[in-house]
């Protein structure tokens, strides 16, 4: 029984026949992320690793790259209504850092319905990310294995189905980290976070794998943390593929028994 | 062949056999939606239904409530880059329909993390839609045979593998529409633009079935539209649960086969 679940009442039916039961929900509730005292953005996320899920955000946003960036990150404790203080995180940024909030609102303001995908162009996204020069190869085989692995680390999703979840995984195959979220973005964040902390950034030479889908956000998010490969089980959209092409990522879709396909930087996989 | 999908090249292995392909993959680009001349959001969307998705959207925001609140939607030619032109799309309300462009930023800026959930708490919610008194009852078997036809309906998904859909059925069972897309939240809202356009507002006794999970955005999409019955194949989230207990609203989740679960108001299905 993980914190990311909360028990519910139901109804269940087999056929004609409901009784009542109970079962366990996926928790999500909103987070409030502060930097430096000021608010800059409300996610919906599932409780757990907030701290590694702002840090990611942040390095995603490109206004951190390294652990030494952050003086301290915590849940504030300051907030009006106490029911919410788990839900209010506050970052202080090291003296050195500069951000520039009322651009970063801005990207943010115009991505309203997709996550962080307000630098909506091709263009903005490489303008702040050079393409990937990264020499890493793998042989198909290294990829069938993944998704078994990263489900057998699933907690939460196993209770309740209802979770997205990102594992990052060593250029030698170690599962390193898995996180869960009922917000696909929310678990690659947490995974960028995690490695921030550990001071991995530049991932080079990692595979990030996701469940569901690849969408042109969990591209970029993917670039900025420098992660070359991408692996999902299922499709990406056609504008993850052009970013992936034009930033030099290799994503791998369709992995399913040994099967897969590969988009973008082809030539990593052999 | 859908304009929903385009054309990728690839390549596919088979163990450890890897051979070049085409293939498709689902369409995702920007849609710019201005308001009265403003730039209001950038949504990440599936091209296609482009007029329904701004209409649904400003429903699901609550600016307009009917048909006639708007003079005119239309894809805008005066942009700067004529690639562009098919990705800003320009509403014009009627003259008494009054909007405040402020809130409403305020409110798209708030819910960077998770499309449309600004207004991230229940109570916001239920401040601007009153809870749900719907009569109508369905018997759990008028649910099992929906997963089959909402994917029979689904022109895309079958091609690509990529795509979410939302289909919403008559209280008579009648499936009246299905719109897919990239994103969950959009495929919703333009199922309820197409509802606005057929003057079909409020939705008293139908039911909308969505493809995955439902999150908190998606139960607040379809209290916004009076839809009192939201179903889908996978689980919902622990906000989802709570805003249809708060709303009297009936999830149906987990609908696969002859079984179903049935959170929120739950004496809806009989």
């Amino acid at each position: 029984m993980s914190d990311a679940t909360q028990p519910v009442s139901l109804r269940r039916f087999a056929g004609t026949q409901g009784d009542s039961d109970e079962d366990r929900v996926v928790r999500e509730e909103p987070l409030e992320i502060r930097v430096e005292g000021a608010s800059l953005a409300v996610v919906m996320r599932t409780p757990g690793d907030d701290a590694e899920l702002a840090l990611g955000f942040l390095v995603t946003e490109r206004v951190i790259g390294k652990a030494g960036d952050v003086e301290s990150v915590r849940h504030c404790s300051v907030v009006r209504d106490p029911a919410a203080e788990d839900n209010v995180i506050q970052v202080v940024l090291a003296p050195r850092v500069e951000i520039d909030l009322e651009r970063l609102r801005r990207n943010l303001f115009a991505s309203s319905s997709c996550g962080i995908c307000g630098k909506a162009t091709i263009e903005n996204a490489l303008a702040t990310a050079a393409p990937l020069e990264d020499p890493q190869r793998h042989p198909a085989a290294f990829f069938y294995d993944l998704p078994r692995r990263l489900a057998e680390r699933q907690a939460a999703f196993s209770e309740t189905g209802g979770l997205h979840a990102a594992g990052l995984f060593a250029p030698d195959g170690e599962l390193l980290v898995v996180r869960e979220d009922v917000g696909r973005h929310n678990a690659v964040d947490k995974v960028v976070g995690w490695a921030l902390r550990e001071s991995r950034l530049p991932l080079t030479g990692h595979v990030l794998m996701v469940s569901g889908r690849i969408s042109y956000e969990i591209v970029q998010k993917a670039l900025a943390a420098r992660i070359p490969v991408l692996a999902a089980v299922s499709a990406p959209s056609s504008l993850a593929v052009d970013l992936a092409d034009s930033a030099g990522m290799t994503l791998v879709g369709f992995l399913r028994g040994r099967g897969l396909n590969v988009y973008g930087r082809r030539e990593r996989v052999e």
